[in-house]
């Protein structure tokens, strides 16, 4: 049995809990978060503390909490002979160096209140400074998920850069296509097997084999009428792809 | 029972004959295409042509070939009294303008060889010309599809370009993201869970209420970080996107 001290209350410290609760062989003893209000919401069933001072002991403290709030948290906690690890994409392990037995414990999802994850298929990015604290994270990783890798912080950086493409920035291009949906008085869920089609397609074929559209066929004539359609900023970005592309099969 | 000559032997061509194939009351009587080989392979029990001159009689002809084949093939066809349409997201009504009776049967999706599709959730984006057509596309695409809409052109151009957006820029952010992946030895698949989650949360929140990320956050220094890291193409698509959330939310 791992014991662990959760530590914040957003989205990502909720469904981990869920995860973690759900697991044989971990033990959520205590949650920790400044608001009150959110741990009663969120720690139903588990003791909190809004006091740094008075976390339990555990095996692991996991930081489940905003980029700019580890290091501060981090410092604040006593040392421990446990081990300390971050959920962040970005922040380097050097942010926890206070405490020689700190790691990365980073799952690659997007979360949200309210969404049901099956975490069993989220991909757990890993990393300690020590190599004796590996099988315990790796066990910590494995009691939630069938998908654990271990990588150093600078090949984190690299498949968070990539999932701000493929998720922050696909995203916004939902937002622009609901946009001149609104605009034109048609209903985006028009466009949901559009959408739910364009993300299966990449399990059975790759994204450079699956482009279609004018771009991909250099349809200047129906290029030029899309321009004339878009505002500044869609249609900056209308024409960056549309390069984009067209470099991409030159 | 609605006829039908299928004229095309491309993506959407075949899985429309595949969806004509199955539903109750269309028969698909005839497929048309410049090439044997491609109409042997596709049109296994239906008979076929490659001679615009021997279509024969039916109920409506659909035109499930390249646009700027569109305006060639209609004229092509001998006057008939039936109902003649094509498939483009693009191209206006007027390009079969020689045909009285003509419209548009444009199913909004993407379509690849080889993937299985449920054309039953698959929007048809429908228009006539002579409204006593009315009844007889719409029984014909409520034949494969529940999700049926008239438009006219203009709303048709621009249900297209939303697509544009959600589907061909969104496919390329998932080759820019796949591309990261392979300079730095990292697999593509991990980023799968997170694509699909994406895509998936459209169904229970708007993406402007569902957008996270350092731009959402105005996150400096993430953001820079991130720019430093990218080659000249896809950073200025960052840095655009960057621009555009932060405009989104400002």
């Amino acid at each position: 049995m791992i014991s662990v001290v959760l530590l914040g209350t957003g989205n990502v410290s909720t469904h981990l809990l869920a995860a973690f609760n759900a697991a044989q062989n971990v033990q959520v003893v205590q949650v920790y978060g400044r608001s009150k209000a959110a741990l009663q919401r969120m720690a139903k069933d588990v003791p909190y503390t809004s006091n740094l001072n008075e976390l339990m002991e555990a095996a692991v403290y996991v930081l489940a909490i905003s980029d700019d709030q580890i290091a501060d948290v981090a410092n604040q906690i006593g040392n421990k002979n446990a081990l300390l690890v971050h959920t962040s994409g970005t922040q380097p392990l050097s942010v926890l160096k206070k405490h020689s037995r700190r790691g990365i414990f980073y799952p690659l999802q997007t979360f949200s209140p309210g969404m049901q994850l099956n975490f069993n298929k989220i991909p757990m990015c890993l990393e300690v400074a020590n190599h004796k604290d590996r099988p315990l994270l790796e066990d910590l990783a494995r009691a939630i998920s069938q998908k654990v890798y271990f990588m150093d912080s600078l090949k984190r950086k690299k498949i968070h850069l990539a999932a701000v493409f493929v998720n922050n920035f696909t995203n916004h291009l939902y937002h622009l296509g609901e946009d001149i949906c609104n605009r034109n008085e048609l209903p985006f869920d028009m466009l949901h097997p559009l959408i739910e089609e364009t993300a299966k397609k990449i399990k059975s074929m790759r994204p450079i084999e699956a482009q279609t559209g004018p771009a991909r066929r250099n349809d200047q004539q129906t290029i030029k009428q899309q321009e004339s359609q878009l505002a500044e900023i869609p249609l900056e970005l209308y024409t960056l792809f549309t390069a984009s592309i067209k470099k991409t099969y030159e």
